[in-house]
């Protein structure tokens, strides 16, 4: 079974060998943008409460806008064990719920129970007391944040598949090393393939312990040989997403959808906004949409303003809703690689270059991805089944720059720069300046527009 | 006509494309900067209301700062096209006078009219209403500040040519793609060149729109095809810089050459400070002067403590002005390079790099660009004619440390450091320490130095 | 004598040759760490008042770190000629003491004597009024932070041999060039070497001052041509580091060990903190530990927190001491590439990838350096003798997480996590999670643990 189990980190192992003959070309100083793809993912890595399904990041687009991109299949009573990245990540739950936590080493352990509890393990009962560091819930529509170097683990406690897409922006400052994603696993065995014993000629890989002497993990953790073994997870062959059969135990608070946090005791600068940070924001609830026309759709960010743990992880994300034939405005994002995840239906979605190029010109569907690059000008324009997205930005508050619409740079252009550049009469170039009075999402049929020519 | 018309963007384009070959061996993580020249630019971009000259930044000395640097020159009643660029850029106004506009989407249209304005138009009147975003006044010495990814027009409203030297800093931050300088139109025709299409065999290029399908703009903007072909300006053969006939119509304050900018309605965060921001300081005033000698020269600076928007755009500006035969300290500019333009009259600039040895030594003419690498040292003596120059720096607070004057590192050195390092005696070792009472600027002959010796 | 002065220049210019050859694998995107070392210096340079021992910096994991490293050897009344990088350095004295300034452009000269003293110079006595920047005391034990492009000179004032090693970071965001070391020396005549006349054939180098003519420096210093050329030091044949026979006259406070630094009057903004920042801390004074285990050694860091100026230089330290057969709990720096130099004893250390494999696992001893990369898992066990080391961290507070102890990330995860992840017991989940008492520091016999188990 083990040689199904085709880890994340197997392949990313593999991908950073032929990254560095093929990926010459961009990093010697540009890049060669000249088409963008709607993007599936190429690989399937299996485990057993799961698979994890990785975009090839040798592709242009990924490579310039220094950003990899991976989907978790989690099973019910899934867990993800924990790991550290290189580099900041931002996840978006696509369906289902499940907790998590994020460990950070100084960080008190401050959900713990005051009363004994009790756990069924095989024929007995026994009674013991735990307390960890914070747990949180998440469920379908979070933004979750996790910064470099974080050790993290999820798990499924819902009913239904937890499908979870990850973005990892691997240029980020934080990431001092190179621009190959690394996952760092600290527990389970999560690369055991042929490929890699291929490639590598190794055969040795797996946890950070496995890298250690057994006889120092004994010396460590006051442990017996076997127990560092099993620590080392050599002959461990479930992979990265296991199943947890009898469902996990921990301390957690209710579930409420928005959770409070309050003050804790804690470590002053960094570690103090850190442990007690909130890491997740719920993007999907349409009351909480940014802009909002009735008749097209919703838009909803998350940025450092309102999740300041973004700041620190210099990314931010969006959320968009396209009903049917509806239009996101032509525009450029100002300060940011825009990295776009569909979740449902489907849109022609046009990229332009800085030569007036179409680099893409196509639809994307439910569950491709496509990236748009900083300053590029882009539109989508939903199809017959709508259009719902969510955009992860290198930038913790990405500017839109709109080329159509109450706030577009066009409407800040006079009348006559627009009449002279275009050519055209003074009537048209207020009409073209001033007709479409929504913001950011057009109803996209004439008839329904409630636009108006400002002359006189 | 359209054949003589090559645009800015067709040029960096064809050195992108050179520069992948070329610019590979600096990449590999060293800048042999073993020689640098007084540049001139070599490529002329002509349009129907001017020209642009751009340098070569294939030239080391470019690639090694990160720096590209064009000059425009405007005739009058010209308008350069409203375009965006993938990294922050200085401008320096070396001659004339103008308007100009920095479109931010969000930024509130605060230049409008209470009153119905006329406008001729061929032989009819006609009346109508406009509003649009603020307008500033620029005229020569003024150093403006665009962001990147900040769409800007300008308009010679003058009677002399208008020229403009600007400095583009791709190896900024706030370029994510790579250090290819990329320049967005979003009207006009820039890009129309037989090298273009031979190079490209594509033949299609130009604005922004230019890539996005007719049918989507006739959408987005509500307009028939023909206005959309407009917009796309496939067959405009003016160029990046095209003639008003009858002079541009906006709305704007009485010109006082120092505008007040008062506070407005403005969103939170990064846009209050972009909308409302003052971006343009005048350099040339001699009364503004930090430094002032009356017999040798003046030297100007303008940075984020000056022109807060610079903090943002990590860059920063000084003006010299050197009288005949006078001298520039020897210094070092501690965390910038210094990209130097000369204004008027010609000087000897010596530059010397970590081994001591000369990497350039010669003569900077009016209309030349020399870079100074960071830490590099530098010393100029003016020539006969006096010297002016702009200095763009790449940061937006440059230190200069020097190597004489009274406010040198040699000041600060113990006499008898300077007497063992130099083995001279003590005093020598004062007199060279003190002799210079000067600050920056030196007056060039000895006879005219109120130089003492401190020795007793 | 001055074919045996092989500067620090020389070497850095042979180096920085054939570096542009050798060093481009890792550059074209992936650090291929697959094996580190413990290094010793490769290269010694000496010079008339000592040596300078220079790490090889084209192996892979200083260049990926983007580090450099050297270690000075100055003799009792030697001086290290005043020299500013192109990169901020952090300073560790490992023996000795003396006196050093860093000259800052602009700071005022505040150390000065208000009466007259006298100075013995060969025959006859001289009277004479010196003043100058700060000067700094510094003795084993202390960090020193020296900003780039800031130029810094050292004397030797003790009895002992003064050994320093120095951590230069090149990738910072300071140094604006390349990854290259530079250091321009301001006097003296660092580079004179066959080798180096042999590799670049052009035999002209030293200082800064060599590369200007010398007219230009009569000019400006108003010396004759035979000083300009002594300033130039063309003849010099100490090195760069030079014996002051007599010892060096400075005006100085008296040495408490523990400056005061109180406020004077300064510029705004930048030259403000830099005038009077404190830039020197001592790691090495036992009370000062932030880590201590009586049983085990301590462990004491100097961050931003604690030496403001080091958020500018986006560095840190620390200092570690294990006794005897003490563990340093395995763990990785979540922000930061760690730079280990080893002060005395000997351990063993293991340093392990992302993938599980070690890339080290070998004895550790004084006086040599081993770096591991950010995100690596690393454990430390002293050997008989103990250890002590150094760490510098390329990061302004660097922060670390531990895989075992009272504030791992273990006792961070839910026991049933462990459980299921490391498939043991639930009593030995508990057990593995709070057997270590210890925080971070551990002794290292079972027998002397505190550990017990949680189980009931």
């Amino acid at each position: 079974m083990s040689k199904l189990f085709l880890s994340v980190l197997s392949f990313l192992l593999l991908f950073g060998l032929s990254f560095a003959a093929h990926g010459g070309s961009w990093q010697q100083g540009q890049c060669q943008i000249s088409r963008i793809d709607a993007r599936e993912p190429s690989i399937r890595v299996r485990a057993e409460a799961g698979v994890t399904e990785i975009w090839d990041f040798n592709n242009d687009e990924f490579q310039c806008a220094g950003v990899s991109i991976h989907r978790h299949r989690i099973q019910a009573k899934g867990l993800m064990l924990p790991a550290y990245h290189n580099a900041p990540v931002l996840a978006y739950i696509v369906q289902g719920r499940g907790i998590n936590g994020v460990l950070i080493s100084g960080c008190p352990e401050t959900f713990e129970s005051s009363q004994q509890f009790s756990k069924e393990e095989g024929e007995r009962t026994q009674r013991f007391r735990d307390k960890h560091q914070k747990i949180g819930h998440f469920r379908q529509g979070d933004i979750i944040a996790i910064p470099a170097g974080a050790a993290h683990w999820s798990y499924n406690d819902g009913d239904e598949e937890l499908i979870v897409v990850v973005l990892q922006d691997n240029s980020n400052q934080a990431n001092q090393l190179d621009q190959t994603p690394r996952s760092f696993f600290v527990a389970g065995n999560p690369a055991r393939s042929q490929q890699q014993y291929g490639q590598q000629g190794q055969g040795k890989s797996g946890n950070v312990f496995r890298g250690f002497d057994v006889q120092t993990l004994v010396d460590v953790f006051g442990v017996d040989e076997e127990t560092a073994r099993k620590i080392q997870g050599e002959n461990d062959e479930r992979g990265h997403l296991i199943k947890v059969e009898r469902g996990l135990q921990v301390i957690r608070p209710p579930f409420s959808g928005e959770e409070e946090y309050g003050r804790r005791d804690a470590a002053n600068g960094l570690e103090e906004t850190i442990c007690t940070a909130k890491n997740r924001e719920n993007l999907d609830d349409p009351s909480r949409a940014d802009v909002y026309n009735p008749s097209a759709g919703r838009f909803s960010t998350v940025n450092s303003l309102t999740l300041p743990i973004l700041s620190y992880l210099r990314l931010s994300a969006a959320r968009g809703v396209l009903y049917r034939n509806a239009i996101f405005s032509p525009h450029w994002v100002v300060n940011a690689h825009s990295i776009i995840y569909a979740t449902r239906g489907g849109a022609r979605v046009q990229i332009v270059n800085h030569k007036g190029q179409a680099v893409f010109d196509g639809q994307v569907q439910e569950g491709q991805v496509v990236v748009v690059p900083q300053n590029f000008a882009v539109v989508k324009q939903a199809g017959e089944q709508g259009f719902e997205w969510v955009a992860f930005n290198t930038n913790d508050n990405a500017m839109i720059n709109t080329l159509s619409g109450r706030t577009s740079a066009f409407r800040g252009l006079p009348a006559s720069v627009i009449e002279n550049a275009y050519q055209i009469s003074s009537e048209e170039a207020l009409r073209l300046k001033n007709w479409r009075q929504e913001t950011l999402i057009f109803s996209g049929r004439r008839s329904s527009q409630t636009g108006r020519v400002a002359t006189a």
